[in-house]
């Protein structure tokens, strides 16, 4: 199973850089399965991924933001955010990603998950009980560093009056816009915490990206300060914080 | 002379690539000229310049964050960035670049400027009087859009809380770390707005750049709302916000 998920992400890949330098890959094509617009490039990047799964003949049901839920009676689902960061990806913002996991019902079961950076083909991956890799290397989080932290925060009109207060206490603010590569910067040592309220986010975007981080050393907290689980469906949303350490959530209580 | 800078940026980019793996490129090497540490990777890159410039044998001075002016008693000064976003080269943020410009005196008489986003290769450029370039294609600046505005702000620590109440009114704040590509996200209408106060700049980060924003139809503006200006020097440093519309600078007043 887990070939597949690679093969979903590497075709993924192969169909929205071919796209990319056409000028309608930010058209709405319908409204998705999560209520927000489907734009050409999810499209095509969904498509890549049935289409892989299907060839595949595997048993497999499929969470998808733009197409929803397709139950096909399997024990497992594959969650997917085919283009994360499609903002970014339509606006020439070199940050996007696909996202992709392999769970059962919720996502501290997710058993494996993989997100790729579609700009610079870094491939971010864990297996539960296994650890994190980056490019088929270990990586770990970086340990509380008060001094110089490097915070990754979700920001503008409809984040949360904290998360200014929590960009005003990093030496560093990065505000990136792909929710799953986020993740993976905490996992991977490049930032320290991942901020994101004001805009919950769904399962797709995170699934993956939370057993990378989990897998590396980190941890993800709801808004009630419980480590984050969800059901894997599009209605559920949540804000949340990552961490590589958990000295930072002293740090911004 | 532009074949100059080109090269300049081409042996730039491999050197740097050639060294992305190695795990001390993060390491200071010795104090800068501009006063700021240089890292194993800032030296790896200023180096390919000066040979660039030697084997050439063209009679040019030479202004650089880690060596300072060179004096060649040309009329013309090569003003260079070796790697802008030194920070997220060294600590696996997908976002930084070489920046290179052609000038006599000071910021407002670049005639040429180049920047080359180091990770997936996109070169902007721009000659004075005749346009700005995104990997060849003519670019230009967004115009105003009061609901949707993405800004790009620097914050954190050191930043004004005026930044913080600038990054509240946009639909999307972005905050990538690394001025050179910010201003040319701010050119090729990726992005409305960059604010740029708390940690002012030196020419070297932002002279090919302004250009590029200049000849893409934006503006830069000092913290007296001047248009800005300065020296090929290392000396000074500015705060400024740079726009693709006139129009932002009522937003934020």
């Amino acid at each position: 199973m887990k070939k597949l998920l690679r093969n979903i992400a590497e075709n993924i890949s192969v169909a929205v850089n071919e796209n990319m330098g056409n000028p309608d890959i930010g058209k709405t094509v319908r409204d998705g399965a999560d209520g927000s617009p489907t734009k050409r490039i999810d499209d095509i990047a969904e498509k890549a991924a049935l289409e892989t799964i299907k060839k595949s003949h595997k048993k497999v049901n499929f969470l998808s933001e733009e197409i929803g839920f397709i139950d096909n009676n399997a024990e497992k689902t594959i969650v997917l955010d085919p283009v994360d960061g499609t903002f970014n990806a339509v606006h020439g913002i070199p940050f996007y990603s696909v996202s992709v996991a392999l769970g059962t019902k919720k996502l501290s079961d997710i058993e494996y998950g993989l997100v790729k950076n579609l700009v610079n083909n870094d491939v971010f991956e864990a297996e539960k009980n296994n650890g994190s890799f980056l490019n088929g290397k270990r990586i770990k989080t970086k340990s509380f560093d008060e001094k110089n932290p490097v915070f990754s925060v979700y920001l503008g009109r409809r984040a949360l009056s904290k998360s200014f207060e929590i960009a005003k206490k990093a030496r560093r603010v990065r505000s990136m816009g792909c929710a799953s590569l986020d993740l993976c910067l905490v996992a991977s040592s490049s930032t320290d915490l991942y901020y994101q309220f004001g805009v919950p986010l769904r399962v797709t975007d995170i699934a993956a990206g939370v057993l990378i981080l989990r897998e590396a050393g980190g941890e993800i907290y709801d808004e009630n300060k419980r480590i984050l689980d969800m059901g894997l469906n599009l209605k559920e949303r949540k804000n949340f914080v990552a961490v590589g350490d958990k000295k930072y959530l002293e740090m911004i209580k």
